[in-house]
């Protein structure tokens, strides 16, 4: 089958609609040469606001409509970037687009998260294609290698740095021993971070990208819903200090894990060993380590966003739909839910902990904690007093923990409070000790 | 198009061989389950000494055929997974399965690195595929990045640990301090090195290797032959204590670069900081970093070998072929040269240098040396005489340089050598910076 040319429909003009518009137009030769046909640039659907934005300035103004009719209606637009983002109107374009025989890329992790299922039925059901490298590790192929490169394997873990705002707060968090408010602040400041940082902050941004991967790597239908989720807000420059004098690094981690008839996926900070890689990338950088029956520990790394990184994934997504056209393949989208593995809820997992608590500086104070843990079943690894202030006459206690439930965990947390020597529970943080380092 | 069933040949019954075996026979039904279809282990072509190894007795005899007559023969063979190894009599076999219009997977990457360009014209021209995800990074994706994740990129830069027989002996000499033959002769003892270590420790492997990702990444053909090598023997124990005193691991590093016109492609130990990444990955881990003008850096790092991470690439490669199958594709095997560009000769690159010589330790030796670096237009960084040998009016001189041309360096290091007052060059290592760490 032989064509003149491939028609791209944009949805979206910013930052990263803009530069993948760039790049359509920049590397239209080489991208030619890779797909044996043109990719041409048919429409892009804004915003009257869109159109004062500075990368409208760089592109023919007959490329734009703010109608979703006109949109739709343009017969020569065989693939549809959808770089919106959000749930909705996004949900309603992917159908229409599905609906009207065209092939869908896009990083939207929400829309896939929540609703890829039905998406890639209906492509399947109009046979097309909806892909999403983009949705989870902007620059870095993270879907691909679950679908095709790891498709022996039977996955059992996921262990995951997939939001950069958060890693970046941390890693200064780490290095400045600033408190988070400050750190936020100044990564509010310098665009690392949203004016409204909620999505990044409080986790949901890592648990959407995590129910994609561990839907794909299980073989089943992960939700948001199903993923425990716990963001950054509640650490302390102190719990910084504490685990580094204790071995360990903090980090935001998606972890998702397969067992004999359970998954289990939760986001939330873990103390990591300090040796470890995934304790290694700093700032911005996200990185996913993933373990398998035949592969062992697979590392992948790189930037988790930016229009550059993305446009890399949204353009090569684009490419491969684009060759598939040529060589006359419809639909490729698949994601059946083949396991019936049901969803471990929190309570029943087990790791290890981190207790920081302020209580009455006096003796006999350890041993009531003690006996609360040890009426919990939970076995004590090491306890510190590392501070007391004589003014107050209140003390730090620091406590790990060896392999522990975390219901008889949460169970004893409820009766420590309750303790008269107890003042505050100031954190409880797990601590991951990542197969295979 | 329905099919009854996928027929798989197998050549070879060394280690990975009966692991792809053990593969397509444990997962044959999850391997259905994603292709559509079922895959079909139909015959084995061994050696007669093949048949008393251990991996024979677990299958069926049936399977066996010493002929190579009967195998090429069986008629309901779709796919040939090569697991032979070397250049010949694979690359017979290569032209034999690929023009009676069998798709073929191996993981050879001599065969590839040598005659990947012939064999993947040869299997277009009778439209079948060609698949060769194994051959380099046994257990995790290298080959499929370049062809389609990174595709909208320019690559500028890869810089990769490529082999993990000469990454553990590096490692060990690093931690125990050990000397190059001991700790050869360990990992030989331990399964890490082969009896007839050449390939590995010369850098063979590694070139290999590299003019495979160097050939897709920069879509031209780099052959081996256009990799500079240089293999691991030199090094001493001292070697590595300076580098440690000086901040930088030593890694043998596979190292390709696009420049405006040229392409630089070689092989050969490397000081790199000791905070980048690519110093953290020990033993038998491979990594390889990717620098895109899009993704920016990425970095991917698994198991280098071993049966089990080799299996699972090479089933991968038998299931993405399969799936093309069962969708009435046939060859998706390119690698046309599209690029231009010259090799850059060794002698044109521009690098930093370690030099570690022995000299008289006599005042004015340094000024003698350093006039040497300075008629060479080498500028030296820091000169340093941690050692010296009264009994002998010896010093051990060692110098690190600020970036200079490879030419430059050589005839300076001839001209050293001429010195009287120069005993010995130890040795000469490259510095790389590894751009974005």
């Amino acid at each position: 089958m032989s064509r003149k040319s491939i028609g791209v429909g944009l949805m979206g003009l910013g930052v990263v609609a803009g530069q993948v518009a760039r790049v359509l137009t920049e590397k239209a030769a080489d991208l030619e040469e890779k797909i044996g046909c043109p990719l041409v640039l048919r429409k892009i659907k804004v915003l009257p606001e869109d159109l004062s934005r500075p990368q409208a300035r760089e592109m023919s103004s007959g490329l734009f409509t703010t109608s979703d009719d006109d949109f739709f209606q343009e017969s020569d637009i065989d693939i549809i970037v959808e770089a919106i983002g959000g749930e909705n109107p996004a949900l309603g374009y992917h159908r229409r687009a599905l609906k009207s025989g065209r092939h869908v890329v896009t990083s939207n992790k929400e829309l896939i998260a929540k609703h890829g299922v039905e998406l890639l039925e209906l492509a399947h059901q109009h046979n097309v294609s909806l892909q999403y490298e983009a949705s989870v590790g902007a620059g870095f192929p993270l879907i691909a290698p679950f679908k095709h490169d790891l498709v022996a394997n039977r996955i059992t873990g996921i262990f995951a740095i997939i939001n950069g705002t958060t890693n970046y707060i941390l890693t200064m968090m780490d290095r400045k021993g600033s408190d988070f408010a400050a750190t936020l602040a100044q990564a509010q400041k310098l665009g690392y971070a949203e004016a409204n940082p909620e999505n990044d902050i409080e986790g949901f941004d890592s648990n959407y990208k995590l129910a994609i991967l561990a839907s794909l790597a299980f073989n089943m239908r992960v939700r948001p819903q199903d993923v425990y989720r716990e963001g950054i807000t509640r650490l302390a420059p102190r719990d910084f200090r504490y685990a580094r004098e204790l071995g360990f690094t903090i980090k935001l981690l998606a972890i998702a894990k397969q067992n004999e008839d359970t998954v289990e996926a939760r986001v939330h900070p873990v103390f990591i060993p300090q040796e470890t890689l995934l304790a290694k990338v700093d700032g911005v950088y996200n990185a996913v380590q993933v373990m398998g029956d035949l592969a062992g520990r697979v590392l992948f790394m790189g930037e988790g966003a930016g229009p550059l990184a993305t446009s890399s994934s949204v353009v090569a997504d684009v490419v491969g739909v684009a060759r598939k056209i040529v060589l006359g393949i419809g639909s490729l989208s698949t994601w059946k839910a083949a396991s019936g593995k049901r969803i471990k809820p929190i309570d029943d997992i087990e790791t290890q902990y981190y207790i920081r608590l302020n209580a009455a500086d006096q003796p006999g104070v350890l041993a009531k904690i003690a006996t609360v843990f040890g009426d919990n079943e939970i076995s004590i690894a090491s306890a510190i007093q590392p501070e007391s202030d004589e003014a107050t006459g209140t003390a730090e206690i620091v406590i790990m923990t060896h392999p522990a439930m975390e219901k008889a965990m949460q169970k004893a947390l409820r009766e420590l409070g309750k303790l008269e020597v107890v003042n505050e529970i100031n954190n409880c943080i797990r601590v991951e000790e990542i197969e295979g380092g």
